[in-house]
């Protein structure tokens, strides 16, 4: 059975716990407090260099990090990943859009506003941080206005990665209100089966 | 036959560069200034609605976005990327490491130092920067000096994306003299066959 590493409030966490639920694969989960240091200890960082959860522990040991490299593992072979070359190279565009263009500006806003800030050096940053972060939603929007998903036209990990931030986009203060096809499919994956919330183990 | 749009300054561009390069690919190219603002046009938009090189045109016309998505487009089925499950997953894993805990901290302070800067308020940002990007580079060091390559023990698009922006950290001001590993594996792809330099064509 997998291990997951996880801390609960996190969305890049709760992309992997996503994914397991829809695949229906059992597992069990380890919780580390980020804000407590817990995956900065020297125990940690023997299963994860990079000290960050989610990590993914697999039967025999081995350990993968990164949350979207983590999906794509999961996926493979099953319907979140399609087969076709093209189509899985476009997941991974969304994947690395996550990772560069929407996580760092959606999720740390989200982060700072719930945890306390912004702080002044955070205000400072907070408008070119809020600007990135409506220009990765126009990006999506552009998609999503005439496509009922991201790839393709069904349900993939990139739906996945993308909804994990964006559901919970409005915590740090981004308002989904010109975003009508970003809307459509957040209704329409939190109506999918096996959905769970962010914080569900 | 391909065409990548690019900035032949960009690492991120650099990456494809070198994967065609190393896969003898042959692909036409269209410059485009980023600094020009030549990827925000309306008919470069058009081509990516997220207005950044590298873009890879396929021969239908479609194209595709993001530097490390277009690496494992490329190099799926050849022996720049394993086929092993875990071992793809490994190298997704130092991809997205790449995009999110080594690119914007230290292609990032390369940019600015590179560009007129530090501004003042890039200067306020820089210790952060820095250490992040030292702690990259630490979590590279970990694994480079006891193994040869990234992944396994071969030459995989993982040491591509990681040696774009690790060959000229030093331009963004990092000293890589503690970090051995990392010194011996820049050496040994600079001599692989194919290799090229950062803004050869």
């Amino acid at each position: 059975m997998y291990v997951l590493y996880d801390f609960l409030p996190s969305g890049n966490g709760y992309k992997v716990r996503l994914t397991l639920k829809h695949l229906q694969l059992p597992y069990s989960l380890v919780e580390k407090d980020i804000l407590k240091g817990e995956t900065r200890t020297e125990e940690f960082l023997r299963l994860n260099a990079n000290g960050r959860i989610p990590l993914l522990q697999l039967e025999n040991g081995e350990c993968l990090a990164e949350s979207n490299a983590i999906l794509m593992y999961l996926a493979e072979g099953t319907p979140l990943l399609p087969t076709e070359r093209i189509e899985k190279a476009r997941v991974l565009q969304w994947l690395f859009f996550e990772q560069y263009s929407h996580e760092p500006n959606i999720a740390v806003v989200r982060f700072w506003m719930t945890h306390g800030g912004p702080t002044d050096q955070q205000k400072e940053l907070l408008p070119a941080k809020r600007k990135a972060g409506y220009e990765a939603l126009d990006v999506m929007e552009n998609r999503l206005k005439t496509n009922p998903f991201l790839v393709g036209d069904r349900f993939t990990i990139a739906d996945i990665a993308l909804y994990a931030y964006t559901h919970v986009a409005h915590e740090g203060g981004f308002d989904l209100n010109d975003y009508p096809g970003i809307q459509a499919w957040l209704k329409k994956i939190a109506n999918l089966d096996h959905h769970s919330h962010i914080t569900d183990r």
